[in-house]
């Protein structure tokens, strides 16, 4: 995972992606790590960040430059199965939410009060 | 927490909050927890989830109807505290963006495969 606490570009994209896992989550971790690591692969990609709670929820977040790298993103071809799968069988329940980033602020106390 | 798999309307505001605890953590699980009450009087108020993982790093992301709520809601003088409290005390660091929602989807496979 790149650092998720990285400032974004105003104007760039943010992929909220939340999910409930169902019981049968056979081979999703492995997919899981795959997916990662072919994101950041992809031209356009920012970084990502992703959380599961101990109730099978989870959120993971990924930036992209524009909106037309998070759409080829979408378009490849073992993204798209990785997406199949997800529906068949790991995820109960995800919702998905493409969105511009409007603005964007970071702040670090190391910068503020240095030790 | 309301439903945070809830389809949320195109044209909405993600707010993403994503921070790193500091090791002193006096009060800020009270002030969460009355910051998330809060939040749900507010007008335009449509829903947040928040997860956080082993490494102090968390998510949380909340939703509202347009960017002028969003803003009131940064400006709730009770809500000012906490942030104030937040960049002194809990948070080491921490990154905001408040983004527009241009696509929005959500799936429930109890609705393709009713069992």
């Amino acid at each position: 995972m790149m650092d998720p606490l990285k400032e974004q570009p105003v104007g760039s994209i943010a992929v909220i992606f939340i999910s409930e896992l169902s019981p049968d989550n056979r081979g999703y971790p492995e997919m899981s790590d795959r997916m990662a690591a072919l994101a950041e692969e992809q031209t356009g990609f920012l970084g990502w960040v992703s959380l599961r709670g101990d109730a099978g929820l989870g959120i993971t977040i990924s930036w992209w430059r524009d909106r037309i790298s998070a759409l080829e993103w979408k378009q490849v071809a073992e993204h798209r199965l990785a997406q199949r799968l997800g529906s068949e069988r790991w995820y109960r329940r995800w919702s998905l939410q493409v969105c511009t980033i409007d603005e964007s602020r970071v702040f670090d106390r190391m910068a503020v009060e240095p030790e």
